[in-house]
Formats: C-alpha cells, sequence, structure tokens
C-alpha cells in the first residue's frame, strides 16, 4: 500500500477502505507518512467529503491511536455532552451536576479555549485549587463519588488528532465535515463514554454558519456514533448572540451557579435543561424529553444538582468557601463600560465579534500557549430584545490589564445591532429561538 | 501574507495574485513555506485550477527562482520544441538540425526518461563520446557553430519547479492542467529561446489520455507563452502506437538518421516535418506551414540536415566515426523475438504497455538515480495496419542481459492487438493521423 495512490484514491472520489485509512492513520501517528501526504489527502477529503462509512473508520483508527478510558466498572449509563463551541457556553459547567443529580454518571473531558470561542476547563481553572488533570483513577473515582468529573484530553488521547489538527489548522482543512465529525467523535469515544448528546451550535459566533452546514455535521455525528456503537443524539441551537449574560471564566462559573439555582438567564437554563433531558432519556431515565426535562427541572429546584457541583468542587481539589465567597464580587480592578449609542432596540449583538473582543480582554487566546486572565469578561446588561435609552450600560468589560479596555470597548461597542426604528417585530427575545432543530438518528 | 490565508483562498476557487503566487514561490525555494502547506495548495489548485493570468504568474516565478540563459548574443531567431514525451518519440534529434539548417536556432535543453517515456538525453548519451552536460558558453558556441545544442537541464534551472514537481509526484497532484503547463514553461523559458512549438502528446502512451485534455493544455501553453512574451505553436499529435519502428537508445539514434537521410518511417517522418514547419514559421523562415514544409523536406534532401547533425556530434564530443561504423550493427547480444500468435491485420500496438516493456529491457527506468542501457530497444516489423501471417516476426526486442528477456517478451506479445477478422476497415495505417490538431492560438 503506498500513501500517494489513496490519496489518489479519494481524490478521484472514491471511498476508501478501512485498511487504507488505517494505513494512513498509523502513518501519521509513527511518522511513516510524512505531513506533506497527509496534507495533501486532508485537502482531497476537504472536496471530496467522506462516507458515513469512511468517517467512521477514521475515527476508529484515530480512537485506537491512543489510550483508551475503560469505564466498565462504573455502576450505571455513562453519557456525556459535547458542544462544537460558542461565545459564553457554559452549559458543560451547571449540566454536568443536573443530570449526575438525575443518575447519569457524566464522563467529561473538556478543552480549552482558542480564537473566539472559550474552553470549559479555563472557566474550571478559575475556581482556586480545582484540578483539571486528572488521572484516570482519579477521574473514575470521581464519577463514582459524585455521578461526574471534569478533565482535560490527555497527550495520550488520540493522538493521530492532535497531529491532524494541527496539519489542519494551517493547511486550510479545518472546514470539513467529515474530519471535523472524526476528530470530536475520536476523543469522545476515547473518554469511554457510552452515550453522548451534540450540542451543534449554528450562527456567526459558530464554526457552522448556517443550518445547513450544522445539520449536515449533525447527522453525521449522530450517524458515525451509531456506526461505532454509541447511541447519540444533537441538538443544534443557536450561536449569532453570546449565551448567558455573562462570558468570561470565572464569570461564567458565576453564572453556571445561578443556573443550577434556577435563576439563570432564560438561553443558558433552557438549554442547559433541554440537554439534560436529552441525557436522561439515552441513559434510560426518562422515556421522552418532556419526562428527561421534569426531572431536570427537580434537580435544580430540590438544590441537589447544587449539592453535586458543590461536591465535585470539593473532591477536584477546589476551594469551595472561597468560591462561594468570591461569588459576585471577583472582578478583574481593570473595567470599562459599554453604553448605548441611541436609543431603540437592540436587535443583536454579534457573538463572534463579542468572542474576539474577549481574546483583547484576555479572556480567551490566539496561540495554546497563551495564559488566560480568570477574572476577564463581560457582563452584559442589555441583550437582543431589549430596549435601551442613549446612555445605558449594555455591557461591563473586564480586563486582564488597563491597556486592553480601550481596544476592548470599541470592539465591543461595534457588536451591538440596533433594530431600525420601525422594526420592533424582528428583534428576538432571549427564551426564543435557542434549540432550531433535534437530530435523533441521522436520516 | 500567510500561507494558510493563500491555500484557502484557491480552496475557495479565488484567482490568486502575482504577489501571492511569488510569496510561494520564493517559500518554497528559501524553505520558508513548508512542503506540507504546499501540498495541501497543489491539491486545491488540482480541483479548482487556474486561469492563464495566474499560471503566467506561476511560470514567471518559477522561472526567477533560478538560472534564465542569455541568448541574446546568438545572431537569429530561437525556437525551440517541447514534447508531452511519448514512445519511441525520437523527433528533437532528427528535428534540430533541419530546423537548423533551414537557418532556425535551435537552443534544446531535454531531460532523461522516467517511466514509461523516454528522454532525448538518454538517447544522446548511446552516441559514444557524446556530451550533455554543457556549460553555459559551450552551449552558446555550439548553437553558433552549427544552428543547435542539446543539453540538459542543470539544477540551477528552475529549482522552484524540481521541488514542487518531487512533491506533486507523491501528493497525487501530478495531473493538473496549470501545474503541468508552469512545469513546461518555466523550464522552456529558462533556456532562453525566442519561440516555441509543441507537441503534446495524446492516447495510452501520453500523459494527456484524451483529446479533450490534450486540447486544453495545448491552449493553455500557448496562451500562457503569450502573456510571457513567447510566439507559441502547438500541435496535438497521436500517441496510442510507439512512434517509429525503433524504440531504445542508440535504436533510437539510428532511426533520426534515418528520418535524416529521408528514409524514416512515415509517421516519425511525417511529425518532424510538420513540426520543422512551424520552427521555420515561427523564426520568419516561412509564410505558411506549406513553405515551411517544403524547406524542411529540402533540408533532407540536400543532405544539409545530416551534415549539420554530423557536425553537431562532433562539437559535442561523440565519435562521429564510430557512430557510423556502429549504424544498423550496435545491439544487445541478448536478443528475442516476438512473432504473430495468429494470421490477421495488427490493429494496434500498445504505447503505453511497450514503454513499460521497454523499462524491463534496459530502455528506461523507474526511479531517476536508475542507470539504462544504451543497446536495449525493440525494432518493430509488423506496425498498426500491417498484415502478417501466425509465425511472421512482429518485433526484435534488445534486453540488458538475459534475464529480463522472457518477462519483456509476454509483455510485449500482450501489447499487439488484431483487428477483428472482418474488420479491415477499423485497422489504421502508420502514415494516417499523427497530427490530430494545430492549436495556434489559445482561443
Amino acid at each position: 500500500m503506498r500513501a500517494v495512490d489513496i490519496i489518489i484514491r479519494k481524490r478521484d472520489g472514491n471511498a476508501l477502505s478501512q485498511e487504507e485509512i488505517k494505513f494512513l492513520i498509523e502513518g501519521c501517528v509513527n511518522k511513516n507518512i510524512p505531513d506533506y501526504q497527509l496534507s495533501a489527502w486532508l485537502m482531497a477529503v476537504f472536496f471530496q467529503g467522506m462516507s458515513t462509512e469512511e468517517t467512521a473508520f477514521l475515527t476508529d483508527s484515530m480512537l485506537h491511536s491512543g489510550e483508551i478510558m475503560d469505564l466498565s466498572d462504573i455502576p450505571g449509563k455513562t453519557v456525556d455532552k459535547h458542544s462544537t463551541g460558542g461565545v459564553g457556553d457554559k452549559i458543560s459547567i451547571p449540566l454536568a451536576p443536573i443530570a449526575a443529580a438525575c443518575g447519569v454518571f457524566v464522563p467529561m473531558m473538556s478543552g480549552r479555549g482558542l480564537g473566539h470561542t472559550g474552553g470549559t476547563l479555563d472557566k474550571l481553572d478559575s475556581i482556586t485549587g480545582y484540578k483539571t488533570r486528572l488521572t484516570q483513577e482519579d477521574f473514575k473515582r470521581i464519577i463514582k463519588e459524585c455521578g461526574y468529573a471534569m478533565t482535560g484530553q490527555t497527550e495520550k488521547v488520540a493522538p493521530a488528532d492532535k497531529i491532524l489538527y494541527a496539519l489542519r489548522d494551517v493547511t486550510g482543512t479545518v472546514e470539513s465535515i467529515p474530519l471535523i465529525t472524526a476528530s470530536i467523535m475520536s476523543k469522545k469515544a476515547a473518554e469511554g463514554t457510552g452515550a453522548l448528546v451534540f450540542d451543534v451550535k449554528c450562527g456567526n459566533g459558530a464554526f457552522m454558519k448556517t443550518p445547513e452546514d450544522a445539520e449536515t455535521l449533525a447527522r453525521m455525528l449522530v450517524n458515525t456514533g451509531k456506526v461505532l456503537g454509541k447511541k447519540c443524539s444533537a441538538l443544534i441551537t443557536a450561536m449569532d448572540n453570546p449565551l448567558g449574560k455573562m462570558t468570561g471564566n470565572f464569570l461564567e462559573i458565576e453564572e453556571s451557579m445561578d443556573i443550577l439555582e434556577g435563576k439563570g438567564p432564560a438561553d443558558t437554563t433552557e438549554l442547559t435543561l433541554e440537554i439534560a433531558a436529552r441525557m436522561n432519556m439515552l441513559a434510560g431515565k426518562a422515556s421522552s424529553p418532556e419526562e428527561g426535562r421534569i426531572a431536570a427541572e427537580k434537580a435544580v429546584s430540590s438544590g441537589r444538582a447544587m449539592e453535586i457541583f458543590l461536591k465535585n468542587v470539593a473532591l477536584q481539589g477546589g476551594d469551595e468557601k472561597k468560591l462561594l465567597s468570591d461569588r459576585g464580587k471577583r472582578r478583574s480592578q481593570y473595567k470599562t463600560e459599554i453604553r448605548a449609542e441611541s436609543s431603540g432596540v437592540i436587535s443583536a449583538i454579534n457573538a463572534y465579534e463579542v468572542g474576539k473582543a474577549g481574546i483583547v480582554l484576555g479572556v480567551g487566546r490566539t496561540r495554546a500557549d497563551e495564559e488566560v486572565c480568570p477574572d476577564a469578561g463581560i457582563i452584559f446588561h442589555a441583550k437582543q430584545g431589549t430596549k435601551v435609552q442613549k446612555g445605558d450600560i449594555i455591557m461591563e468589560a473586564y480586563g486582564k490589564d488597563s491597556s486592553c479596555l480601550n481596544e476592548a470597548a470599541d470592539m465591543l461597542q461595534k457588536t451591538i445591532v440596533y433594530a431600525a426604528e420601525s422594526g420592533g417585530n424582528n428583534t428576538r427575545n432571549t427564551t426564543g429561538n435557542i434549540i432550531l432543530k433535534e437530530i435523533t438518528d441521522g436520516k
């Protein structure tokens, strides 16, 4: 078998066999196949696509390039969630304890933020003492003790994905549905979860900009999961506006706690409960989304979810007392305000641009080796649908230092879209349409 | 400027600017752009193509990556020919002295054989003493003294092409018309010729398998030449059967001498004279192809072309006396015969398969560092259109050693296609249709 022949077969639109895909991925990891052949193949895949079967072969080869977690001794059904990434997306943090409170075991491996989207690990790191690098033993012990655990991916998980992702990033081959699918699925399958709910974000702040692309990805994820023997469902959710009323690191921990106490913003609360409902179904804890949602709501109203969250914080080494006393108070000292430049109704706040302003403030990063600032972030006092008077505070922005504030404020001012004066009808309510579509099988 | 952005722009179907192409090619030569980005870009070009303007920019950047010959002191018009490569294609060898005899100066840089196609340099190397690595000074001196010179490309000619070609070869990006065009044109432009005739081969023994592809390449070559300020014309010629009655190295020198004496096979003679006619036109020595052809025929019948050939052999260090005494006699001692397995009319001899058998015999090579055997080759006693009786000798094959003969004979036997018994009508005559189409401008 020669790599060039496999490249040519894909270039010419043929479906590759399991052996061919395995040959490429093994060659990628053991360096028998040079990067220049891999990148040519990636570009051929970009143009010619891959069938669900090929994508499953690719996922499987990437998965088996590294360590796979064995969760067989967890005494119950395991279900995880994966989001394709957005701005203000803290859903994992309240979701895991809510699902755990419903009896689902949640083995959650998360990533760090890069570019305009935030990362769950960066947010958790802002909890003083909280450890996001768990050994396999600790990860499983904590899941058993409180129903969920949160950790980062080790170097040993799907090394092929790390190599391929680094190549895709510099060769213009990121935006390929089968490659995105295999990258997501190989890492999620490596954490050993039995089932998965996908939150496929759609909009200017997401990687999938159009409903069509989001749906294609959602179907491919669900289908590929099926081939790999994992129960999956997917929600396509709106990502044109930042999620919730806070973006940042510690700020999003705060908003997560608000959600856990039933006083979070409408959009993040809705999304958290709807995803929890699907996790309950996949774990056999509910027979319909409605039943799953009722259980999730009860987990919140009973205080059980918050209790589990605090237990997890303690188990993962976090300073629970400091967390509670920091709440509402821990803010960077470098602050600026963004005020309404005119009176009217805000029709949108551009999520992508908010994410980019977040990088300037120190919430996120553009290179994987950059530090983030735990206390930086944005509090939204008005969002899409809000009527404002000129001069009203729309956002408070907290920066890593004083020098970033002016640039960030300028950027944030430009994210605000006002509805045309007569256009009250085209405004969207924060509670409306957060879930755009549900994909429960890949058809 | 970042390479990844240029890759993405090409991937998305945009035309690249001269600056962008220059950036890539300079980065390719000075190693600032890694191979994996170049190969992803090559694959994007494979799918999205390039406009004539982009192809001219690419050619120009590749050309200027190395040395460009200055032929301004040659006292007349310079015209060269380029063939896209075939089996039995010795045309350059008789063509150059014929054109030179008509008053055209021919600065010919040739290549070696690789794969199923032969190389002019390998053939010339079979003339004892003949030097195919000339210094620039010797190259120009010999052109001035006898009207033409033959040399190989030095390492200093279009180094970007060498790097890109090596990458294309292993990344499935060889078969791209704009990349082929830029590769050919950058090397031909580097030899400093004022005008060019292209012989674009078409058929199973050529890189262009279909008339459509051959025509696209021919138009792109002519158009790109125009943008670069070179007068060009192209002939699309048949390459389904081997050209002439001999393939090999010294054997093709012999057939070239036959053509120079007016007693060559019909197909090679026709092709040589028709290309010479176009070279005469481009050099201003004839005002029509017909007039150009008459001059070429006269160069042969007068003996002037043969005289110039022998003068060139002497000037390039060849042993003229030995060449003449070897003629008709110099054959490898390892010989086999391929005889007709049935009686009938031969409708075709598969050129591609003959080329592959030639590699087995030692005529050609599969790796650039392999040696070829000067005395190996095939003499065809029957070709397409010939009526044969079972047992007639169709080919004599000469090998580099005794061990290759059986395999080569088996391969050669399979190259022979017999016409269906009633199918006398679908046979082709060796004199028919060697020139399929002429492209004099790129429209």
